[in-house]
C-alpha cells in the first residue's frame, strides 16, 4: 500500500513530517510517497538517521509550490495546481496512492480532497471526523469544521460516516448521538429536531440527544453535529485543556512542597498528558470523498503524523468507504435527497 | 436591600440554600426573603447555628408548591401559580425585592422571571450570561442556553447586557468578541456574518471574531453566540473539566509514588479547583428583564448561593439594567427591530 504525505505543510516543517513517515515506515509494511520539494527532501532524507530498508520504501514526488498556512483555501487550490496537497491528491486520483495525509492548511486539504476526488456516492456534504479520548473509548466527533451550516440529511450522512469511523478503534454497533442542550426528544433548534426524527427512522444505533457534558463521559461513540457547532467544541476542548495544564501549573510553582509533590506525580501526569494527547489519534479523517483524506493539526509531531498515516492505512484495509456507501445506497425509507 | 432567594429549588436542598443565605447576610447589609414551604423553614432556621442578629434579617414566604428540577418549564410556570419560584418573582414585581436568586430548574426560572418581569425596554430577547475563568480575568459568555435560535439583532443586544455584566467584575471598556470558527470577518455562518457587521457599526468595544481557544486566554472579557452554541460550550467546558480531573486522578492512584506526590502537591491542586470553581461566580444572571434575576446551578454549595446573592446586590448597587436600557435606547444608526 502506497499513502501519499505532503511533505511540505505544517508548523513543524519537513523534517518532522519525515520523522513521522519514517516511524510509520518502521511500524508498517507500507509505502509512502512523500509530495514536496525535492531538493529540500534529498537534502534531509540524506541527513537522516534511518536504515536503508526504510529509505527504499521512501518515494519523492517534487511540487513546485506550497499552500500557506493561512492562505485562502479556495484562492490557492484554484492558483497553486502544482502544489504539495493538490498533488498529493493526484496520487490518490490516479491510483498510485491509496490516501493523502497533510498537516498543512486544512481548508485546502478538505478543498483539495472534495475537488480532486469527488464525492463518494450518494454523500450530500463531506466532512472532517475526528476521534477525542474519553474517560472510556475514543468517541467520533463529526463534523467539526467543514460544513457551518447544515440540513437534517447531512447530520444524519454524518453519523452513518463517523459510525463506519469508529470501526478504526474496534467499536462494534456504535452508539449514535446527537449533539444538542437537553436530553429530551424537543431540545435543540429546528436542525436539531429535524436531524433527530431521520436518526430515529435509520439503521443507526441512534441512542438520542446528548449534552455537552456526556461527550468525554464515554458512553456515546459517535457524535453529531453541525461543522460550526463541532469545530467550536473542537477548539472550545483545546483551549480549555491548554489553560487548565496552564493553571495548574502556576500553582503548583507558588510552593517548594507542591513542586517536589508534582516531581514525584510527573510519571501519572505524563500518562495523563499522553492519553488527552491528539497525537495520539493522529488527525481528522476527510470522510465523504472517492478516497481517503486525512487533515493532521497544524502542529502534529512526528507521533501524530504516524498515526495519521497508520490510520488511513487501516481505513483502506478496513473498506469503511465501501461501509459507507452501502449504508448511504439504503438510505432512510421514504427519506428524499432534499431534507 | 431585600433578596427573594428560591428556597425550595436546586439539588442539594433547603439546608444548603439557608446556609448560602447566612453566609451572603454575614457579608452584607442585606435582607433574605426565603420563599418556600414556611413548616420546613421554619424547622430549619430553628435548627440552624447562627447568631439572632441573622436571623432577624431573614423574612420567609410560604409557597404552596415547588416546581420539580425535570418538570416542563412552560407547563410548570403556568400550572404551579403558587411555586417558589413563581413568588420569588412576584417579590420583585410589587417591589418588594429587588432580585430573585434560585438553584431550582433553570427553565423555569427563566420563564418565570421574563413572564412576571416583562423585558426591559429595547430589548428583544431576554438570556442568560455567565461569568468564567480563565487564564486571567473572567470572560461573561451570552447566551448560555436561553435562546436556541438567534437574529443578529439578538446577539449584538447580547454584547451589551453582557458588557454591563463585566462591570460587576471592575472592567472597564470590555472587549467583545463574536464566537465563531475563524478569526477573519467572513468566517462562520449567516447570522455570524451578519452580527459582525451589526457589532462592528455599534459603539461596544468590538474586537472581532473570537474561536473557541481563545475564550480561556483572558484577552476577551465578553463572548457572544446564540444560546445553542452557548450552552454547549458551558456543557462541554463542565464536562471536560470533570473528565480531566477523574482521569487525572485515575492515573495518580495507578502508583505510590505518585499518591504522595499529590499529596504534596495537593494546596496546589485545591487553590486551582477553587480558581475554576464555578460556585465562585456564582450563577448566571437572567439579563434583559425589568428586574434581577439569578439562575444557580442545581449542584450550588451555600458558597455558590451566597456569591450569587451577593452578585444579585451588586447588580442592584450598580444599576446595570440601567446601563442596558440607557446603550439599547441609544440603538445604532440606520438598524430597525427587525434584524
Amino acid at each position: 500500500m502506497q499513502i501519499a504525505l505532503d511533505a511540505m505543510g505544517g508548523d513543524l516543517g519537513p523534517q518532522e513530517l519525515i520523522k513521522g513517515a519514517l516511524l510509520a515506515l518502521e511500524q508498517d509494511d507500507l509505502r509512502i510517497t512523500l509530495v514536496g520539494d525535492e531538493g529540500v527532501l534529498q537534502d534531509l532524507l540524506q541527513s537522516a538517521s534511518a536504515s536503508q530498508t526504510l529509505l527504499e520504501r521512501l518515494d519523492i514526488v517534487h511540487a513546485q509550490t506550497v499552500v500557506d498556512m493561512d492562505e485562502n483555501p479556495v484562492d490557492a487550490i484554484r492558483k497553486k495546481k502544482d502544489s504539495s496537497i493538490m498533488l498529493a491528491f493526484d496520487l490518490v486520483k490516479s491510483g498510485q496512492a491509496s490516501a493523502a495525509v497533510s498537516a498543512g492548511n486544512s481548508g485546502a486539504t478538505l478543498a483539495a480532497g472534495v475537488r480532486k476526488l469527488g464525492r463518494l456516492k450518494n454523500v450530500a456534504r463531506p466532512g472532517l471526523a475526528s476521534a477525542f479520548p474519553t474517560l472510556k473509548g475514543p468517541v467520533m466527533i463529526m463534523d467539526i469544521g467543514a460544513n457551518v451550516e447544515c440540513r437534517p440529511l447531512h447530520l444524519y450522512q454524518f453519523g452513518v460516516m463517523a459510525s463506519a469511523f469508529s470501526k478504526l478503534y474496534n467499536v462494534t454497533n456504535p452508539r449514535v448521538g446527537l449533539l444538542t442542550i437537553g436530553e429530551e426528544s424537543g431540545k435543540g433548534n429546528t436542525l436539531i429536531k429535524e436531524a433527530y426524527n431521520l436518526l430515529q427512522r435509520s439503521s443507526l444505533n441512534f441512542i438520542g440527544n446528548v449534552e455537552g457534558r456526556d461527550v468525554f463521559q464515554g458512553d456515546v461513540d459517535v457524535v453529531v453535529c453541525d461543522g460550526f457547532v463541532g469545530n467550536i467544541v473542537l477548539k472550545i476542548s483545546e483551549g480549555l485543556a491548554e489553560a487548565t495544564i496552564k493553571m495548574l501549573r502556576e500553582e503548583i510553582l507558588k510552593s517548594k512542597l507542591a513542586k517536589l509533590g508534582y516531581l514525584l506525580a510527573r510519571p501519572a501526569f505524563d500518562n495523563f498528558r499522553k492519553r488527552v494527547d491528539y497525537a495520539e489519534y493522529g488527525g481528522a479523517l476527510l470522510l465523504g470523498i472517492k478516497g481517503i483524506g486525512i487533515v493532521c493539526h497544524g502542529k502534529s509531531s512526528a507521533l501524530a503524523i504516524k498515526n495519521a498515516i497508520i490510520g488511513a492505512v487501516e481505513m483502506e484495509r478496513l473498506k469503511l468507504n465501501d461501509d459507507i456507501a452501502r449504508e448511504l445506497a439504503e438510505g432512510i425509507d421514504g427519506v428524499a435527497e432534499g431534507i
